[in-house]
């Protein structure tokens, strides 16, 4: 079977493809499929917010300011600046006694096509809370006001923010902190650069460990799908159709990581290019492959949507069907 | 030295990367120099373009119609839709009694961003004119008028029109008729699938041949670059620095093709996951390396436009830069 990839059809050819690199480990940190080069080390990008979000619970400052399910949500989310994810990041920054200026991450076009169309039509100015970055960073500002760090700086490697944050990253990936890469992401936060095969651990144990705060979290992202990514989109479809049972989480440049709960199992994928559209194609393929290989009872629901995703028409600009963009290949399964 | 590829790196790490596969070749058809692999079998989409208005030129529909240098360039352009780009090809349609509910081509966004924007703001209907394609594609119609085939269909392979460009498409590629695969552009017209090889003999072609017609459309390029792409747009700027010596004309999912005049020399690239931004910047360090093998003097002004687009900074939501995006590896020359 060739490699695991994304392809792009047209008429009888093989237009374009994105190569695809993927792990899936369980909970011991047992390679249980791959694609390419699991090892490859790359960043974890927004896959990250879990872990980035995980202090924030752990040290107290979620209950002590009063951020419940949807903010914590928010916090994982890479949103589509739908108004439901306005309206959270600006009542994460009431609690926390902080406003928009406080943010690092810059304004961007919504990741939404709707969004952005409607944004452009109406003149909007776009403000930080607009970046889909903003639960992230207003989580970091939590974090800072809890334990009476300076807020300035937050996003910046080596603030006590980031510091805690790191430890969580190699904690809960097995990467040895020293061993994390960091760079500065989209938003100007810190990022983290890690193998695909820890990324997947990492997921592993978000679907599997009975620590509290990381408990919060999945629940969290299971409860309220529509604040993790936006409507139509990948994540929260697939949140939404497993009813929580299936967490998924995309990344910038071709990153996306999910976790099978009922199966305990992480995955974590990266197409070569980056190509944004490819990611979630690859993780509705690597998800169906796993599900069939490893059955979990009760998620007829999810299979239309990875498919919808792992396998669609590419249309002219008369809408007339030119080809599929589609997943091929398979995972491989160690004997 | 590795293979020729794109990368955008961040922080330390090369974070994607896009494989690239070119052939450049000489007018008598010599392999000068490759990376990838040279025979790949893709679309030509729209590097297409001048050999599909040589019909127009050469059975005299141009002539009988008035349609000057300028609608001849704009018959080989993918332009941004800017207004001079939209009354060009309004007057194309004019000339030949034809209206834009003739052109088959579907609208889209605006492929130049700020355009884009502009249209957006505007809530600006778009028409069919507004396609990147609307030049080439008055040109079939032009083309029919002149034979007195029927318009409706023109964008069909197997209409005359079709019959007629396929029979270029052979006899300056080199490739026979028969084995040119015919699959659906995204404008709706037929596109021409063959290897890269023969896309670059036919560029070689575009460069040295004495064809009356095919020196029309060259020089047509060459006096009007604003009308081939756009303001800031890769052909734009290359033509224009070259003051026509060089052409360069992109396609759809990564193709790109060139040829350096006074060389006689024909590129062909396909970045193997069709990035668009990818291709000119592939293109970029493909010149770059033959005016090194090749030199040509007087194309100074070219320079410093390839190296822009060879190597240029990622930057974030707060405008730092966190990487490059950039040409890695080198072609390869036979021995």
């Amino acid at each position: 079977m060739p490699d695991f990839r994304i392809e792009s059809t047209r008429g009888q050819l093989v237009e374009s493809v994105h190569r695809v690199s993927a792990a899936v480990v369980d909970a011991g940190g047992r390679l249980v499929a791959s694609a390419g080069d699991p090892d490859l080390v790359t960043y974890w990008r927004s896959c990250a917010k879990p872990f980035q979000a995980y202090p924030m619970v752990a040290d107290g400052a979620a209950d002590r300011f009063g951020l419940g399910s949807e903010e914590l949500a928010l916090a994982c989310s890479s949103h589509s600046s739908e108004p439901a994810h306005l309206a959270v990041a600006q009542r994460m920054l009431d609690r926390i006694g902080c406003t928009e200026d406080d943010l690092a991450c810059g304004p961007h076009a919504p990741l939404a096509p709707a969004v952005a169309e409607q944004v452009a039509r109406n003149g909007t100015v776009l403000t930080p809370r607009w970046s889909n970055c903003s639960g992230k960073h207003a989580g970091m500002l939590a974090l800072a006001r809890h334990h009476g760090w300076p807020t300035a700086g937050y996003e910046r490697a080596g603030h006590p923010v980031q510091v805690r944050i790191l430890a969580e990253v190699a904690r809960w990936s097995g990467a040895a902190g020293d061993a994390v890469a960091l760079a500065v992401d989209g938003c100007t936060a810190a990022c983290f650069g890690l193998p695909l095969r820890a990324m997947a651990l990492a997921y592993a144990r978000f679907a599997t460990d009975d620590d509290a705060s990381l408990g919060r979290l999945r629940g969290a992202m299971g409860a309220h799908p529509e604040l993790v990514a936006g409507s139509g989109r990948f994540d929260t479809e697939v949140i939404r159709a497993s009813d929580g049972r299936i967490l998924t989480k995309i990344g910038a440049e071709g990153v996306h990581c999910a976790c099978i709960l009922p199966s305990g199992l992480g995955l974590a994928i990266k197409a070569e290019d980056g190509d944004l559209r490819s990611a979630p194609a690859a993780m509705a393929a690597a998800l169906q492959a796993m599900l069939r290989a490893v059955p979990v009872p009760g998620l007829d629901a999810v299979a239309p949507v990875l498919e919808r995703f792992a396998r669609s028409p590419i249309r002219n600009t008369r809408s007339e069907p030119t080809g599929e963009f589609r997943a091929a290949g398979a995972l491989r399964f160690p004997a």
